[in-house]
């Protein structure tokens, strides 16, 4: 029996989502859970995709086999007694066929960055925006971040120690909306880069604070070469936020 | 010179606003750096209102005086840098006239309340909200906090321990409104008695969630009896989000 589990975490705490020795990470505390309440031990869970240290999800999908048939109500229950009190949350939970794969049968992942656009620093949205002070024409991010839309060489926006073969990637949409002091981007894409989002976002603001014309954004952009482009993000604003099968 | 602030807080680490021996209050931390800034002894901070533990503030206002004209600026960013690593933050100060006081000129004050209806317990919004796991129909909780508008004898909202002479209280706007998983109730009114949006909000869900008629809220109010009302809402959820002057 195979199962789909879409959760809901602070990034603030953990050494993000993949299991690493000797690190609290949202991955192994979720593996163990699922063994308690399952009584099944080598649980294993496969996530969309990782998410780094201080990343928050919305809505992060991961399956697991097991050889009971749960009742799915319950399990949720006990599921979220047994995380307590890390700031994890299973939101739902459901019995999937055995093809269903949570990372490769992704068709499209979504992510949220939010920036706090003030000059006084954050005090409720600590750990959970990126405090920007110089005023940000979210207009201007827009407008450079169309010309990303479409299947593009993202070199300039991809980190060192990225796995992926090829820096081609297709992004399917991506819109910067502001609501009073903070702006929060959406984009949506079958897949990214190592660090895509948060390369991307500090590319965005330098065009939004108009240290870059929107002119800069395309040249860093076509040069395909990271240490043209701008500034990594803070992990903190970063959410991801869904996936389509 | 009488100047004025604007303050932003996460309730969750303080024994509220108030000054008390030997508890961290979000007054104290605040009139030890406006010591510090304006190298004064003695700084008096006169809030609007007091918060109780765990109660945050968008907008919290509040006064003081001080000898010296100070470059406003300047102060609010040594300030925002002493109160460090507290989560306060002073959103905005101004010079204002010696007759300005935060508590005795506030024309009317704003609460929000937040919160979660899920069955899955809140990660991102810990602290943030009152998670309740009943479905709640946030039309009829409006239809009820309607029958509230106006002034009325509002003893059964009224906490024990209440210093205010009257029970009476004019309640000028109450807005209930969902948005996806969030119920946000708003209420606006001159002054407030103890723990009353707490109070409200708790017999608020009793006929959100179906526990009670409309008619049953009516009798508890009508009844001007605590021990008639519903449980008080937690503090979590409660937000101080403005003053009028």
């Amino acid at each position: 029996m195979r199962y789909k589990l879409v959760i809901e975490y602070d990034g603030t705490p953990f050494c993000g989502w993949q299991k690493q020795q000797g690190q609290q990470t949202v991955q192994e505390i979720l593996e163990k859970a699922i063994s308690v309440a399952t009584r099944q031990k080598n649980i294993e869970l496969s996530g969309s995709g990782r998410t780094d240290t201080g990343v928050h999800a919305l809505a992060q999908v991961a399956h697991f086999d097991c050889d009971k048939k749960l009742d799915l109500y319950k399990f949720r229950e006990s599921l979220n007694a047994l995380v307590r009190p890390h700031p994890i949350s299973i939101r739902e939970i459901a019995s999937v066929s055995d093809d269903f794969h949570a990372r490769f049968g992704a068709k499209q992942r979504s992510y949220l960055y939010k920036i706090q656009n003030t000059r006084y620093p954050p005090a409720l949205n600590v750990n959970r925006v990126w405090w920007y002070t110089y005023p940000l024409d979210e207009n201007k991010m827009q407008q450079a971040a169309n010309l990303l839309i479409g299947k593009h060489d993202l070199s300039t926006f991809r980190a060192a120690g990225c796995q992926a073969k090829s820096p081609l990637k297709t992004i399917d949409e991506i819109s910067i909306k502001r609501d009073g002091d903070f702006i929060t981007l959406e984009i949506k894409a079958k897949s990214f880069l190592y660090h895509q989002v948060r390369n991307i976002v500090g590319s965005l603001v330098y065009v939004g604070s108009g240290k870059w014309s929107i002119n800069d954004f395309k040249s860093a952009f076509e040069a395909r070469d990271r240490t043209k482009g701008g500034e990594t993000a803070p992990a903190a604003g970063l959410y991801f936020s869904g996936v389509l099968y």
